[in-house]
């Protein structure tokens, strides 16, 4: 097997390095990740300015490819152009910090899986529920490998990216695996603002508080909280089909009388 | 009214600035909009450099703010630091060239839009289906009117995002309106690898054609081949709600049936 390896944090984070540790075991790995930390670029993609790639090495050896770019970028040059043959796995992590709620959106590590489904392949995106930098990733790089193996062996799950993610707990206290919907946590934002040298105005965007109150059921939110890894099958048609008929009933009927109205007065 | 005004084009573009001229005679606007293109952006938000803030003068006059960051970014720093009170509706566009079928996920547009809602705003984008330059924006302006009074005057659709695309036709070619689900067109990239005079490779993204083949029934992109303008509720839940399920069936009897196979091996 082969898998393509990616991340937002960078391609010598230390979360990407476990991963490949890892899924070295079972699969040759190309590393084709962003030459420098992406958090929160979502899903940029790079159309105006060109791409360089480089070789990156680690502890002496070819490790991958930097590319000057988004995750999502590294996928698509890493399928199209780098890896050589079929990848049959797009990994994105282990990213430093959850990816749960509403902040999926704004997620690097995430929208890179969504890419390699977006392309064909299956694709899984792993973050660990901690920010602090001696984190310790082999837990979730062993889980890594488990669900490696599951999606591979599963065709069914083949066009659905896979979103992981694990606490920052010892294997033995992690009670479980949940399968549960993207949650409602997000970021409440404030911003400070500051001026510069030069008397310009400035602000940085702070205050970054998550919650998962007010949840209805379960979520990937609320797994985390209670030491269990979540696995949210996730997907790119933004379309809220529930409201469909309703917005189409609604809006003709406004459209229709509107029409009338400007009709009248001209 | 109040309504905040935003793009991916720049706060320069005269996309922007034709739905500031319409949207000006039923609201007051306070146009929040990065100050430099932001195409394809995605969801990215600036978390790790400080956002610059200036004022924008078109014509002489004050126009608005352009920000150093994207377009999620304006939205946030629009509605928490810069529009001084209760914004009433997110209007962002009007982009150049469509932002349809799967390639949603890339645009900083609808974006913008998503980003309103997500804090609490109802909100819309809209994109005219035309890269050209001398591109006619005052149809997809008024149309965008007529939107705004829509949503305003809709509670229900408050929390959903509306993305808007309308062909680049003389306002009596337009067939109609039709409420449509995203469509699975998308770009397909290739990569023109190149040398940089110092023997650098480096690549362009390139090849983007679209297509709406094989969609089943009608989408955001068989509207406007059609000559309709496409109306889509949008959303920012990326769960696949329909997979959960099965999902969870298959893992746990994966899970459980690898555990064992481990603890034998042990």
């Amino acid at each position: 097997m082969k898998f393509l390896l990616t991340n937002d944090d960078g391609i010598y984070a230390k979360g990407l390095y476990a991963l490949y540790e890892e899924l070295s075991r079972i699969a040759d790995c190309v590393v084709v990740a962003p030459e420098t930390e992406q958090s929160a670029i979502g899903h940029a993609i790079s159309i105006s300015r060109p791409l360089m790639v480089r070789n990156a090495r680690k502890n002496g050896d070819n490790f991958g490819y930097a590319v000057s770019g988004t995750p999502a970028d590294c996928v698509k040059i890493g399928i199209i152009e780098l890896s050589g043959e079929n990848i049959d796995l797009v990994v994105s992590g282990i990213n430093r910090g959850a990816n749960v709620g509403i902040n999926v959106i704004y997620s690097g590590t995430v929208s890179a899986a969504t890419e390699g489904a977006i392309m064909g392949i299956p694709s899984m995106a792993i973050s660990l529920d901690s920010h602090d930098k001696d984190a310790d990733f082999s837990v979730a790089a062993r889980f890594a490998a488990k669900m490696a193996r599951f999606i591979t062996g599963h065709k069914f799950f083949h066009g659905i990216p896979l979103n992981i993610n694990v606490p920052a707990l010892p294997e033995e206290q992690i009670k479980g695996v949940m399968v549960v919907k993207q949650g409602r946590g997000r970021l409440v934002e404030s911003f400070e603002r500051r001026l510069d040298p030069r008397e310009n105005v400035y602000y940085w965007m702070a205050g970054e508080t998550q919650f998962c109150d007010l949840e209805e059921g379960q979520s990937d939110c609320t797994a985390l909280k209670q030491g269990m890894i979540s696995v949210t099958p996730i997907y790119y048609d933004l379309t809220r089909h529930d409201v469909l008929p309703d917005l189409d009933k609604n809006l003709c009927a406004y459209l229709k009388n509107n029409q009338k109205g400007k009709r009248s007065k001209r």
